[in-house]
């Protein structure tokens, strides 16, 4: 697992990523004052939760995506962006607050998750609210492209969470099974906000292709580095017990490479332990030797970083050189080796 | 409670809402088919749960009022009525699913619940996808006015569900409270939808407006409806246990008025057993004498028919006579005195 602790390489990286990123953080802050002035409603709850939710920090990935692919592609305006940021935030947040229903999560970036706080009535609720609310600023921004970029992201994210739903336990899933999963909860969203910046600079259709599929492979290393690094720990600070995954049965791709790579005995062990009814460190125990055995997590983090060349590629391609360019490249280095 | 129990008016109201309806018989036969065609999805289990709540029926009250309100101001077209249709639809259709969640209910329309037949989780990520679906439907049909419409109404909507969780139990909520939620929870979708038919028939805002006013009082009254027969039962088939909103805590309207025309001890009564464990017949029990003594569901009912002569008169103000306005006053009569 070399490549996950190396931690000269990730402190080289993050170093950079921040260096990237500074020349929007005004634009950033405007979006953090956006999205508390948008969680407002009169029904108190409403902004509580929100606020919970948003006090709780995120990476806010898809706001400096949305940004800096607009500027790369020459928009100049003052407004839309931030807008079109919130949107991606409350469409993100709401699936954070159904996603920790759905799991029975007790905990989100190392704080006591939503549903547990306020109740899952109130964060499958206020989840619908933040839905509804991005769709509200979608149609005052009055763009039906936007609108048909990001329905049918939400569309693939709902569907992404069914197919990981009706998984759970599948030890018989492939490598492309995943990959399309992963793409869809976590890949679609990424892409359509790559897909608004093309949007808003007036992009030709071959410069808002290349953003998507930036977007859509860079998404889906980014799950694939979260699903490694459930086996690897929080000793980076993610918030999220070890084996959490594990625990509630999703099958990634470092337990489906490990699968297919096992002798009968090895594979027996890991099935038991995961239909069991033990903990999460028992599973944890039972699943561990074999990746280690066949470096799985090494593989995983090898694809990850596979899908970040592609994105990278992809731009290179169609960009003229440029500081936004150098900084959509950054954060495709990051999103592998990012949390130092 | 003689207004409730007239079935003579009842038949003559139910028999005239059929007459009405009849012509838009072939349109509401292909909202039922688009609904069954846009419900599909690789994703096996989205239609399964979409088919089951589908086919435990529903009223169409939405399909019909959208579409008479086109053809009221004057919508020729072939298709947009039905699209339109399907949206509200699964709109309606993402709030049952996410409310019996919330409420924990076993039954829907007199079947097994889908949270029970399918889990929660599932009724959770498919209410998202439906949401999705139904912005998805929308920016292809690619009117900014309605999904600016929509948007609105399922904000509302959410705000309303969030409104009457924080208000469980709560038996201090006014008549004024109570009204508000029941307009986000009922009437903005139903308000919404009279204003799309407005839209599609490129109504004069004069016209869009009084619409409006009629879907938001017929919705108001058909929420006051359905609160009041929480208390009076399934006598005429509406697959809901008695006093099911009591055991959930929900204060509706027959119990805020009894409590404000009770005296202390009838008070005290009702106040221990809504907060007691007891059940449903036990609740139903302390709280049905003191309802009868003052006479308050018949309040509730008086309430709802001075609702629907409010949406009577919006109407019939603004528009020329017509068969169309015609079925429009049927409709809203019908919502007051439906299934019999």
């Amino acid at each position: 697992m070399s490549s996950v602790q190396d931690t000269k390489a990730s402190v080289d990286i993050s170093l950079k990523y921040k260096e990237a990123v500074a020349p929007y953080a005004p634009d950033m802050e405007r979006v953090e004052k956006d999205i508390l002035k948008h969680f407002q409603s009169d029904v108190a709850l409403i902004p509580q939760v929100s606020e919970y939710l948003a006090g709780s920090g995120g990476k806010r990935i898809r706001p400096i995506l949305l940004t800096v692919a607009s500027r790369l592609c020459g928009y100049t305006g003052a407004s839309r962006h931030i807008t079109l940021s919130v949107v991606a935030e409350f469409i993100h947040a709401a699936t954070l607050l159904h996603d920790d229903v759905v799991d029975d999560a007790d905990q989100r970036r190392g704080m006591e998750s939503a549903n547990i706080k306020f109740g899952n009535c109130a964060s499958v609720l206020v989840g619908d609210f933040l839905f509804a609310k991005s769709f509200v600023l979608m149609s005052q921004d009055g763009d039906i492209r936007v609108i048909n970029a990001m329905s049918e992201a939400t569309r693939r994210l709902a569907e992404g969470e069914v197919l990981q739903l009706v998984n759970t336990l599948n030890l018989t899933i492939t490598e492309d099974i995943y990959t399309d999963t992963i793409y869809r909860k976590t890949g679609a969203l990424i892409e359509a906000c790559c897909r608004l910046g093309a949007i808003l600079g007036g992009a030709s259709k071959e410069k808002e292709e290349a953003l998507a599929q930036y977007g859509r492979n860079i998404g889906i290393a980014f799950q694939l580095v979260d699903d490694a690094l459930d086996f690897v720990g929080d000793a980076r600070g993610w918030g999220k017990p070890l084996g959490a995954d594990l625990e509630e049965g999703r099958v990634t791709l470092p337990l489906i490479r490990a699968l297919a790579m096992a002798d009968e005995s090895e594979a027996g062990d890991i099935k038991s332990a995961m239909e069991s009814d033990t903990g999460r460190e028992a599973k944890l125990g039972a699943v561990i030797m074999t990746l280690k055995k066949y470096d799985t997590i090494s593989y995983a983090m090898e694809q990850a970083r596979w899908r970040v060349e592609e994105a990278k590629s992809a731009i290179s391609a169609c960009f003229e050189p440029s500081s936004h360019l150098d900084t959509m490249r950054a954060i495709a280095d990051y999103v592998v080796d990012r949390k130092i």
